[in-house]
């Protein structure tokens, strides 16, 4: 059986790069999804359906455009790991842990000690807290090898 | 009909008060509910059952403790409001907003025009944007009352 | 038991008026939703939320707020009733079939014989298609009165 | 990933062509399925049960023929198009679109801005509304190509 | 809490009496339903509908109606009891009893010993099978009497 | 997309292997799958799990087996093909259509004429009635083949 | 807003009477429910569908019968509390506890810290582990109460 | 058509691998799932997310990281074994039928007559009930090929 994981949150730091990397060279049977997570193309996915002066009917178009994208990609996986890092103020990230936990989909939160009490609640309904993406490797490879 | 409405978010402002005394005096058919809103109250909810030295346990005991009437009173909701204030994270408010998203559940924003942007992913299922209470209080009106 | 029965479609003429009536002089336990069938209030729903310019999104934001009452309701109903008429597009209306079809809420259409070919598709889905308002109302007390 | 895309409503133009061969030049993971979008044999689709006098009793058979095809294809979709053209009512991609939005898949609108108020419910629970098949082409080429 | 409680096929006897007698003997908290079970009236339920020619569609359209009643009251009920008798091919209550058993709603069947073996996959997904009215009784007394 | 058909209803008559013979003649993209259709194997499906001197419970234990296989592929159908024969009390063959029914899988049934009366309830839920494994064949290649 | 709990599991100890009697001291606005908690009643509930000779089908009589009242209530129920004592297997207090979760019914146990080992599966779904009935009672006030 | 088989149960003897073996040499189209079986790797499967002073902390991290395996497992396996040994509580065994029961996934148990008492909950929502692992062969194949 092939698992399919989605990487929801932070796109400013290489985490998702660490994960999948390493998951590559151990060679698990994983797929990995996302948004998209260039911050230009995502702000503008819906500028082609005609521009707005308004900034919140432009963001509104181009979110909209993405969650057709995200929804689907979540309502796909097996597993989510949810990242929240030091900056911004990721509500994204914390909305698709609400989706997640409504659906039933397991995930997975990656933050710093430092936030925990704000997040207690993401992490109420997840199934582990990871700080360290070394750690979602092992949890990965422990969960998908057949042992 | 009576309807059932969700009030989730900001816990330091006394926006829950203007809704709920407006929509009494205008007699709506309307029943509100809420987490647990007194701060100390909820961060301790689950100290009854036995001490945490780690801080990360007691706040996961108290938030499950919490989520049993949250998740009980957002399934059973005919309409959410969902408030992000100045300030704090408020990652539980937009966790609460993807989980009425992935029910169907219908919800309001009420917000700040600042935090448009971050807020995009929350707006984009949101059934609409309110800056004001008073707002909220004319559409849940609008809503509730048959014309 | 009562039965709530949401009635869907056509606003200018008295359709409505005329089953609810004809229901009342029977004494059926049936309580009867719509959405708010004022046109000109349903059309302003979202004016309270902030003056628009481009009449596309004056029209989403008060098609999203008048979705708030519709689709509860929808939910909500033993049975809907939906109405086509002579005039205007009737959009909402064949959306509303739709989306009854997809809950597995019984539906009957209510229409003339010149249109079968057109609602073919939503007539398919339906439990029954009536030509007159006092049809309906035969069968509504047909199914509501335990013989 | 392959994407799976259906594509619903008008049938007398090349709207269907335009959006398949420019994905295809594109080499883009997507399948697209439609209804059968053929008028007589649509039309005739429930002829081999049996002759009708009756019209409304052949419409009701081919139809229900038909929608063997098209709700099977619908809830297996991940994304679906749905077209509004000038002419006839058009009421099945009306309630195509409800039972989209019934089922939470995803849908684009692809009309003309003329009808942007008859629309308005229908649009309302859209992801996107688009004018031209070249901004669908956009919008799936950015949600499925892994960015 | 009261229990309601659905009773299925044969109507040439007099067990639902027998039932509904005994349990209001016994003041049990439950309220019974039932298809209309009259048979001329079940049989014409689609009549004012208009006349139909080919006894098929008189058939489909009373058929139609009375199914707005029994799926409704079948998805309502907490537990149904189908009754198979001595005649007549009863197919209805067997597509009851499926119907039930996709819905995960518990069912009794009621029949003789000399069906079993015809009717074992339907007695297959029921709670219990019985051959008289009054086991009936005494199972619902137990499950709705609060010991 | 390869669709997939199960075949319910009577085994005493070679209705299954026309149907298959034909399809495949004209190289559908359809999969059969059928209950077990050999009249000793499925009623001593149970008997490995130990003799029943009671023949209620060798039939239960043999109709549960049944079951395993039957409500897999009745939920991972696309359609469904129910046969009435002239002969047998055939339950569950109308179980079958009831399952369906509660699950929105599109069944057609197939029966004579003689039975459209009795037949009335499963006819009514059904996307089409056939008299002969011939239409059954023409009604599965213009919905599966992409025209 | 009445809630309902449900309380599953040891019957040989009084710990629902001091649930039951402290919330009522309390008045809070709950209604327990239960299995029937009589050990002889409950064992032979299917004894008056008939004598079993074999001690495996007088206890799945029995289980089938009172299966009726248990899962009906856990679905009817908002909070589930599931009790696991010193003896005995209980394992139907387990699948109670798989049910709900199954369910996203939330629940808390109710057991001493020597079997934590074999119920980690069983506390891992669980909102809350608690050692004492005053503590179920308190966390029950705190999620009832409006504060 | 492959089926998918869940082994959920005792780890201390070879019923997993009898069950697998002979399979194989049977040639029969069916995958094998389990949760991981290895004692010491599943109890420890939380420990890289750092170490725990508190027992029961320990074994929840483990219990909710093995879940994201069992979960995902049993809600993709067309059909489940549940095995009780003599040995040890395993409430996990009894939680996962619970679960399946609550998903309606079919499942087999695997336990010796003695044990037949405590288990009749978990037996009376099963689909059969097995003493020995050649039984389970025996089912299997008779379920999954085509005869």
């Amino acid at each position: 059986m092939q698992w399919t994981i989605y990487l929801s949150g932070e796109i400013h730091t290489d985490w998702r790069e660490q994960i999948i990397n390493r998951c590559e060279a151990l060679n698990l049977p994983v797929i990995f999804t996302s948004s998209v997570t260039e911050h230009e193309a995502s702000d503008s996915a819906g500028d082609v359906l005609g521009a707005e002066s308004n900034s919140f009917w432009r963001d509104h178009k181009s979110a909209k455009v993405n969650a057709i994208r995200i929804k689907t990609l979540i309502q796909q996986c097996d597993l989510a790991i949810i990242r929240f890092g030091e900056k911004y103020k990721q509500w994204n990230a914390a909305f698709d842990a609400g989706y997640c936990a409504a659906l039933s989909k397991p995930y997975i939160t990656l933050h710093d000690e430092k936030i925990i009490h704000p997040l207690k609640e993401v992490d109420a309904s997840a199934m582990a807290w990871a700080t360290r993406p070394g750690q979602i490797v092992e949890i990965i490879s422990y969960t998908v090898l057949n042992k």
